[in-house]
């Protein structure tokens, strides 16, 4: 049975000649070649704006007080958010899996990457927390997410007994606290540990690692 | 004995007329009263550019292709980071005492903070890598910084059998993988959960709290 799928591609990192850059570019090829669609946002490429402010909002519930959670639910409500916020929510809503590729910057995403979950995850599209539409009931539910990372670190300084601590664990504030609390399935993340290392045989091995993980979707 | 201190707060939240910015001016005025010499990093205020790209980097090192780790070396070497982060380094080798005051969004930091990171603790100022000056011997030795945060979920959500888990662990990202990281002594979290949901009586004992807190600075 083939299963063609809506695939939206969040890639974050600033330099196309590198080695994020070749993982996704294989990426692109791999996925079109086995019929899905795919759409990118790539947002160094698009200068995504990554600051959450005011100016997302262009009909205030109430202009007086600033409070991001009551805006963002009127906003969707009057559909009144910021454009490149809509043109978001509307790939997010088409796709049936999203990836998410970045490196691991402070054990986390990259300021640019925060700021697209903090401007498109909008209460009233990904959750309803008055209605209790969270986790199991999240908004975003039969959705499928994940992670596709770089470290600088080693595995083992990432270990659980590792100095950095496990980061699986510290990517679950992307895969529970968001993916899950959105009602998404979260896969397993897929880690390529010490790439500012990586001899190039080590780099090719890594990206036939990803392209058999591509081939599988 | 009296202890005067340099302080650097750094403060992201977009509305001067919310609680965090409560809590801020109090802190303002309250560590100003002890004698600290106090100095601000607003970053909604300043417009802080929250996205590390080459822009930042105003003599690079390998202009055909932008590596963040090479470029922030030679940046601190050549002393051509981009001014508003020299500002910020200035301010840190400045401080005895680090504040971060930020609004818990997706369990962890906004994007205009996290690029506050991203952007000013580079490689070369914070830790050398390659000299093994990191943890113990990180290069912010003997400062001290401590993370003074709103949630707008409760404190049983964010408890360790919580649905969004414990809230020390997601914050440890930032004490431990990033404050003791770069050598500095992490002070425990000040976190005051379900902001969003305050009667005004809690929120002025949690004003107080915070008060008697920077009262033993």
């Amino acid at each position: 049975m083939v299963n063609f799928m809506n695939i939206l591609y969040v890639y974050a990192h600033p330099e196309p000649r590198s080695f994020n850059g070749a993982l996704k570019d294989m990426a692109m090829v791999t996925l079109a070649k086995k019929g899905h669609a795919v759409k990118v946002s790539n947002l160094y490429a698009i200068k995504w704006k990554a600051v959450l402010d005011a100016q997302d909002f262009r009909m205030r519930q109430n202009p007086y007080q600033f409070n991001p959670a009551v805006e963002q639910i009127h906003g969707v409500v009057s559909r009144s958010l910021a454009p490149d916020i809509q043109e978001e929510i509307a790939k997010v809503a088409w796709a049936d899996l999203l990836i998410f590729q970045f490196p691991v910057w402070w054990s986390s995403m990259p300021a640019i990457l925060k700021g697209w979950f903090d401007r498109v995850f909008v209460q009233g599209f990904v959750v309803d927390l008055e209605k209790g539409h969270a986790y199991g009931e999240g908004l975003l539910k039969g959705k499928t997410a994940i992670i596709v990372t770089t470290t600088g670190g080693t595995q083992e300084m990432y270990s659980p007994g590792g100095i950095h601590g496990d980061l699986e664990t510290h990517l679950s504030i992307i895969t529970h606290n968001i993916f899950e609390f959105v009602g998404m399935t979260a896969l397993p993340s897929f880690i390529i540990f010490g790439a500012a290392e990586m001899t190039r045989e080590e780099g090719t091995r890594q990206l036939e690692r990803y392209r058999a993980l591509l081939e599988k979707f």
